[in-house]
């Protein structure tokens, strides 16, 4: 991998030269690939469309399944495992569902193999009776599961969750954000009433909403998505929408009221307290490892990323300024010292997480890997430093002074401590703040015409969205809408749930708007 | 689902009616099966071999999960994870490591459905070019991502585990001992030297070893697996075996020295500090929910599942005694503020995990539930025990007092609160205890001929196991003795790493004995 790093920085040029091989000015698409693979996120794994997730994205992933786990569970829901196999059989109970996903299932056919003229195949005599699939959603296995603990008002609500793997055979992958296979979690819960159902399904778009903004610093819009974007046998589903640093915008997590679509294929009935049989209403919601491609392209920067402290592995790392000579001792312990108070303390409600690095490289080295993966706040200490009773600190939210030297302040060390956590709250707000400044100056709902969206999403490089008043079309003329929109590369996104009531006419249509609609280009 | 609750034991009578339909004596498979269902575990999911896990067996999982992943971690290791599925050219490499799986592996042929005569069926047009298998391990496709990531003896060692879903396709599935699909964790590491990758596979044995018996409070014996029971493709294999109460053994985690077979398959090479081109030394090691069968097996009682506080989803439960009446509102506030000071204490050095069960369901309905799934303290108030500012406990090691009635304690309701961490730790260390003496007493190491090893597996119901001496036949001999030991429904378990040395002759082949081997019946 090819190591680029700005010594110039510390020679003192005016202008930064930065430590990317890419800016994100020159090429997004390559700045994000240059980005996971700098910073050691994941990397193409040699089966088509899988990615190996490597340690730093992959403890960003347990910060983030450790934080919206316990927002989970707090909700009143449980965490369970239902197979990764699904029958055809039970794909085929619900039309919709099937024909939103048949198109992109990894389906088993056998179970064995056997070697013919040296290669090894798929044994004829291991033929499935039965082929199955491997799970790209789990409503038809759960709503199964769902139907055999149902029998009573009294058994509801079923509020379930699992963490797991799933296959979408897409074929145009990028990692995180689209792959054939990803990890995420899937809600699954079964309701007496419309209204229940309703209450639950909203209730965890806002779970999603407040663990996008609270923990990964990125602020989202929450709405309903329009009839011709929901989940494939959805009645409704709601999303979370980013906006990345181009523009474009990341549907983030998605929450879906079901109805009765899936208690109807898989028989999910109970008795109400009137003694009659009536159909479950369900929901279903999820958040995956998308949420990483999400937090990349929000915070990173052209020094690579940067991650908010409260999803961070480590967010203080300690770097010992080795020279090979007998202070080196002395530097370490010096070191080890400061972790050990530094995770004493707590920060976000949880003990900081300080590492102390000494792998055998130069520190140089060391401190741009740390600064390329993101880590909040790195800390040099050198045998002037020991000496002092300092540390050299660098925040990766500013790393640069006006000047383009690198922004390293010289703190002594038990200031250092007294300020770790204020400095860690501190560089979460910073990265939130910026993301949500940027958010709100790039959404322009002044377009009234289709000719004006045209030019505002012509005009420049990073138009933004465009918040837009709608009649709300439905079925042949809102695919007319949906049409229109393909031929400029833009998608409907979603009905804010906070937006102004519309008080004009449709963009589309001309007739009376009823509500206001956020358009944009997407991932 | 068929409630079964002993009413009679509050009646008084001396002789106990338990709460499961079946005992242990009766009949130890339909037991397990039976608690598996009375305790909320585990359940047949309609996907042949695959089972779903219950939010009570899941959360023993997570717990177990926590435990062992922080001693991962704290042996030097970080998470990962990777691919799902495995291209078969990957296991074209490897001819031992594919005869051992071949024969049980799912593989996926297609990535499209099509509806035909109105079924779903695998879309000809969409055969993959390759197929892939739903990895049974993964030593190929991580041994893949190594060769990638080690260049240099710099590079060495690498650290990785993940958890992951694995497949293997058996015929004959038990739930959490056998099952087509399972979770687990495979730890990979590659080394310099042999030395090293030897101290990593020892380092993971114990690791297992400590876990087992202080978070799972299950003894086992540790030691190196006989030739014929390795893994396919290891050159030493270790495992720690448990006895269950039926006397049979259960391989709890395996640990492996693979030498360079996978390096060799995958190309793992480095430059040594001599400037050579060496193979690195490669480990795995993993423990599955198999660990969780082992649990049942090992605490189980006729009463239903006994969950160490350590891997306890909840350690102590409140059930509140509502009558509908007004007095219904201050009992329940005061389990609120008991559950709340509970779980402001530590106990094993995490906070304490007590639940208020508010279902409407009755008090003695819940008791039983709670005594079945296991929870290792069930406190029940009821108006005179606030009256009194009492509590009833009830400790789920020691069930029934000497004359077969429940041994509910009154306790002052403060005094609970200062007592409850170390009853936590006493139930802990009680089952430990337990199952402990009961692995002691049932080695036989005094068996010298194999009329004795017949009579002795022959003689009763629950033999235990026979820990022979040995003269560590390889190949053919080996497999003469696995021969004549399968006649018998005998396998060789592991040669104890704290066994004493062998003084004798071998039993199975006369010469002089090597070393002493276990000899047991088995899952």
């Amino acid at each position: 991998m090819a190591r680029h790093l700005p010594q110039s920085i510390s020679q003192g040029q005016p202008s930064v030269k930065h430590a990317l091989s890419v800016t994100r000015e020159q090429d997004f698409a390559a700045w994000y690939q240059t980005v996971i693979a700098e910073a050691d996120m994941a990397e193409e794994s040699g089966v088509r469309g899988c990615m190996v997730i490597r340690p730093w994205g992959y403890g960003i992933w347990e910060r983030m399944q450790k934080l919206l786990d316990e927002q989970i569970k707090a909700t009143g829901h449980e965490n369970c495992y239902f197979p990764l196999f699904i029958p055809l059989s039970y794909f085929e109970k619900e039309a919709e569902h099937v024909d939103g996903f048949a198109k992109e299932m990894a389906v088993v056919t056998h179970h064995r193999l056997i070697q013919q003229d040296g290669k090894l195949v798929p044994d004829p005599e291991a033929k499935l009776e039965e082929p199955l699939v491997v799970r790209p959603t789990s409503e038809t296995v759960i709503g199964a599961a769902f139907s055999r603990w149902v029998q009573s008002w009294r058994d509801l609500p079923v509020l379930i969750n699992q963490w797991a793997n799933v296959v979408r055979w897409e074929m145009r992958t990028r990692m995180f954000l689209r792959t054939a296979e990803f990890l995420w979690q899937e809600g699954h819960t079964a309701h007496a009433t419309v209204d229940e159902a309703m209450d639950e399904t909203l209730k965890m778009l806002e779970v999603y909403r407040v663990f996008a903004e609270d923990c990964v610093a990125m602020p989202v819009v929450a709405g309903e998505k329009p009839e011709n974007e929901r989940f494939p046998g959805a009645v409704a589903t709601y999303s979370i929408e980013a906006m990345m640093q181009d523009g474009k915008a990341l549907q983030a997590g998605t929450s879906h009221f079901l109805g009765t679509t899936f208690s109807q294929a898989q028989n999910i009935k109970f008795q109400n307290a009137e003694g009659q049989q009536e159909l479950a209403q369900t929901t279903s919601w999820g958040v995956s490892t998308r949420m990483i491609g999400g937090l990349i392209m929000t915070h990173g920067d052209d020094d690579g990323l940067r991650v908010p402290p409260r999803v961070a592995p480590y967010q203080i790392v300690l770097v010992p300024m080795l020279r090979d000579t007998d202070e080196d001792a002395a530097i370490v312990e010096y070191c080890a010292d400061l972790v050990h108070r530094l995770n004493q303390l707590d920060a976000f409600r949880e003990p900081v997480r300080a590492l102390l690095d000494k792998r055998p490289a130069k520190a140089a080295t060391k401190r741009w890997g740390w600064v390329k993966k993101g880590a909040p706040i790195v800390i040099e200490v050198g045998s002037r430093d020991v000496a002092g009773g300092n540390v050299s600190v660098i925040r990766r939210d500013r790393l640069y002074r006006a000047d383009g030297k690198l922004d390293s302040q010289i703190v002594a060390k038990d200031d250092l401590v007294e300020n770790a956590v204020a400095m860690l709250e501190e560089v979460q707000a910073a990265l939130f703040a910026d993301a949500k400044a940027r958010l709100n100056g790039a959404i322009d709902d002044s377009i009234t015409d289709l000719d004006a969206l045209k030019a505002y999403f012509g005009a420049s490089k990073k138009p933004g969205w465009a918040l837009v008043q709608w009649a709300k079309p439905t079925g042949a003329d809102l695919e007319k809408v949906v049409q229109w929109l393909k031929g400029e590369k833009l998608t409907l996104r979603n009905v804010p749930s906070d937006a102004a009531p519309a008080d004009g006419g449709c963009i589309f249509t001309g007739g009376a708007a009823v509500e206001r609609v956020l358009v944009g280009r997407s991932y």
